[in-house]
């Protein structure tokens, strides 16, 4: 049996892929994120709701503001990306579902009219965004490090005061310099993650 | 600028891919999903914990357990599909740590000794590993239908009455058939998702 993805983009999405923890002092431009993103929006999300927002972090004063709230293990890697995404559920997802959902018009009433409701889901679908995403970066021939060690809470206030996005990931982005990479940890066999009924 | 993705990788996975409703008769073999697990299982989830789990619902006995916890406009397309898979999350990663993040061999207890710890992350990461599952199942030439209309907590007292495991997206698989698919709904331009500072 083959899978349908050739062998070389297997590799370059998968099998050959690390999370970066450096980087060359190569740019990653506005064009470039604007490209992984258009080429993720595609890939599925309830009702259409596509909740993920991202913010690219590039100038000295953001990277500042943005550091104060990374866990210290992060800080070095992340001031020293050429950028670092913050990649966040917006819970206002429901002000555009006239135009992402127009078959269903009083979506946005019926079903996203609690804000538990929209959080619970923009939470969700927007993790799933960030998978196409982080994959996404690698099909732009660059390298993702993810980070989730950050006070997520006191990213909210400095980026997000009006409590519209929740932040969920941090990604920096950039061609991987030589010592970019750790060691890959063993994953779970299909055996181990896959049950059959 | 281009993607260092090939074009035909691109259309596989996302430009010409769209959710499926219905499918042809052919199985879905166990050998298949486990090449799907197999190909996703490295992108990256934090401290490696991996907590995505894939029950593949395909007897008779266990349609008919599913279904009663499906939401009724699903249940039709639901029942003919070939497999449907139950992707969940393993409230209990933290016992396979040992395995997965041996460089840090306290990871379980410093971080995950709390059981809402453990939840946050594993569906925040099992999220991420979905995304990483629907472009596989699109990597292995087979359409993906995700789903969340089901009564999570239903479902999961069924299938999962230990309470180890919370079932976030369910997902149809299989071959796409002629009228598998809805026209697209419009998507958010790059302009609207990404913000630069």
């Amino acid at each position: 049996m083959a899978l349908s993805l050739d062998a070389v983009a297997q590799n370059l999405l998968f099998h050959e892929a690390h999370t970066a923890r450096s980087f060359t002092d190569e740019p990653v431009t506005d064009e470039q994120i604007h490209e992984i993103y258009d080429l993720i929006k595609p890939a599925p999300t309830a009702f259409n709701i596509s909740p993920l927002r991202v913010t690219v972090i590039r100038s000295e004063e953001a990277k500042r503001r943005l550091l104060a709230h990374v866990a210290e293990g992060n800080r070095p890697h992340t001031a020293a990306a050429p950028v670092t995404a913050i990649l966040s559920a917006d819970l206002c997802f429901h002000e555009k579902l006239s135009t992402l959902f127009p078959v269903y018009p009083t979506l946005a009433q019926d079903v996203y009219g609690d804000r538990d409701a929209r959080e619970a889901d923009a939470r969700l679908n927007a993790a799933l965004q960030i998978g196409y995403f982080l994959l996404g970066v690698r099909a732009a021939g660059l390298a993702a490090g993810p980070m989730t060690g950050f006070d997520a809470e006191g990213l909210d206030k400095e980026f997000f005061g009006d409590g519209r996005q929740k932040s969920l990931v941090l990604v920096n982005i950039g061609r991987p310099s030589e010592m970019a990479y750790n060691p890959r940890q063993p994953r779970l066999d299909a055996t181990e993650a896959v049950t059959s009924l």
